[in-house]
């Protein structure tokens, strides 16, 4: 086959040496005769492989003992109602920061639950920004404070951590919650000023199917009245996420993908390799008029990079030279048009730099 | 390696030509350039993966078109609280038959939302048993009827699918519920007797992480309040499986199980071999003073045979030399003891002769 780079925003590329790895043991994982596929979740093989994930996990994020690491399932959409009924404890309203369609999804469930403030909002100029903290309206009697640090259709990240107490005007306990599905592990990570981390995995992590949930020991036990067994994250902690049978093959490749995270360098070089990575497109898009990006510089994502033409006629041109060249999936989400490059850990620099000069050779023939 | 044989309860062995295509495709499916588990589930490919899933499904089982199949996650478990959720529609209690672990498993989480009755129970003698259908008091209001037609830890199988309107005296429209789990596509399948049938993949379909439901589609869309929108089984049935990102690479692994099957002739020459497999071992145990099996005889698994001996201080030795032979997971469960022999499918008929072998061996040593 001739070399494609895959530019889809989830699930997404993963490194060629997890896939190499997991082709080499799918029939006999160490020596064992068996696929991981084929493991009881319950024997020494799968527990020992489990066991190495959360540890690894530990390591490369320097996650505290008092957090709870989760392999749960659903997908992040579970875990916009999760949130809520696990969360709430006893309060009534939980506040929102709405920067798109993701954290408008995430805004909607909690509506089933509680009331939700908006504490802050970039619809005004069609989510293509991160509200300052300084305008945020915190309501001091909120649950929790729910944000999404990158928006994978819209292409906004957060390049700071919001402090809440900061907002309140000095001490606040109230839990920050965040939804990390597509940026966690690609930056370094403090999980410290947040009560609850949640990720589906199919971005950064590993295959579709798994949820990471990582959250504060002492949050959990109080979720409301009616919530479904394994909707309550204490059921999951309490058994070490084998209450029932876990996805055991996503956790599986998830443990590749996090040896090879560490192979690299860790989170601090995969941070720094990202950001080559990202301002190698930016810096294309912005040298031209050809290409355009709408998001405010100081608040754009180096995970996903959506760009407009100038000429819109020209986008399908654009997307079928585009996969000629072997640069799949850059069609951007239907609801922002245009272009959109998703560029995780796994896409590698050269893939970024095919799709640079496939720009330029494209703005030279039509711009 | 030299062979061995996987007796596991679940998650459980694979057709060994599954995984070998697995293993091939590993990198490249079809020439695409990309592995299962990197394509977008709304690219093109993955598309034309899960519509041949649902179609060899249908072809198998011949499901007909108002019966909606979901692919679904979060295990049998979550089917538990999802079934009275969605099934009450207005009603304020449901039957279940009681035969086992995984019976009472679902019967107390369908106690969160409405009364349970118990209309049939086989407790009184250690759900060794299915309780005969005339004996069955349904309460004629009841929303629905729920049972277990193979409980994995008993060991306990239906031969037959209950007619309701029968113990009713003639008509009545109460949808008749399974949790087929452990032993779905192990026989014929006619799905027009059911409301709803669910199955967690990991013993006869595929991988952990995916769950099947079988839905008649006059069922759906009633609700209960503050159900989750993840647990609307019209949220599914409405996006083709496609609200969110569904367990993608489960879904190929089922998909290739379904062509295995078909190659094997289908459910019916299924269901022969898994007849032949399992009167190995029954035939074997019933011939000896040395093994027994709890199960009458007429409600018999064919696909989790639990077997003791007589003399128990030689459990450990017999596990240990059997997993000497590579006959691995024959450890029972704790709640039953003694030993425990899964033959889904996918274990092909020598495996159970290996251990019939093995333990005649074992028989004539220590007998």
């Amino acid at each position: 086959m001739s070399i494609i780079y895959n530019f889809s925003a989830g699930p997404a590329v993963l490194p060629k040496e997890v896939l190499q790895q997991a082709r080499d043991e799918m029939l006999n994982w160490h020596g064992s005769g068996m696929s991981v596929m084929e493991m009881s979740h319950r024997g020494e093989e799968f527990m020992s492989i489990a066991a190495k994930v959360e540890s690894d996990l530990r390591e490369l994020a320097n996650i505290p003992d008092h957090y709870k690491i989760l392999f749960l399932q659903g997908g992040a959409s579970s875990q916009f109602a999760m949130v809520p009924m696990n969360l709430l404890r006893g309060k009534s309203s939980a506040d929102y920061i709405n920067t798109g369609q993701w954290s408008q999804k995430a805004i909607e469930e909690a509506k089933k639950y509680c009331a939700v403030n908006i504490a802050a909002s970039a619809e005004d100029a069609h989510f293509t920004y991160v509200p300052a903290l300084d305008e945020w309206k915190i309501n001091p009697d909120t649950a929790y404070v729910h944000y999404t640090p990158n928006e994978t259709i819209g292409g906004v990240e957060f390049n700071w951590v919001p402090d809440i107490s900061q907002v309140m005007g000095g001490k606040a306990d109230i839990p920050l919650v965040a939804d990390m599905s597509s940026n966690i592990l690609s930056r370094l990570l403090d999980v410290t000023p947040f009560g609850l981390i949640y990720a589906g995995a199919q971005k950064n992590i590993g295959p579709a199917g798994l949820v990471l949930v990582i959250v504060r020991e002492d949050l959990l036990g109080k979720s409301i009245a009616g919530t479904p067994t394994m909707y309550h994250y204490k059921t999951h902690a309490d058994h070490n996420s084998m209450y029932n049978t876990p996805p055991t093959y996503a956790i599986y490749i998830m443990g590749l993908v996090l040896t090879w995270l560490k192979q690299k360098g860790g989170l601090a070089a995969m941070e720094a390799i990202n950001i080559s990575k990202s301002k190698l497109l930016y810096d294309l898009i912005d040298s031209s008029d050809f290409y355009q990006c709408p998001v405010a510089k100081s608040d754009r994502s180096r995970m996903n990079i959506p760009f407009t033409l100038k000429n819109t006629a020209l986008d399908n041109e654009f997307l079928k030279q585009a996969k000629a060249r072997g640069l799949l999936q850059l069609k951007g989400h239907r609801s922002v048009g245009g272009m959109r490059a998703s560029i995780y850990n796994a896409m590698p620099y050269e893939g970024v730099m095919t799709l640079v000069s496939f720009m330029k050779e494209f703005e030279k023939i039509y711009g």
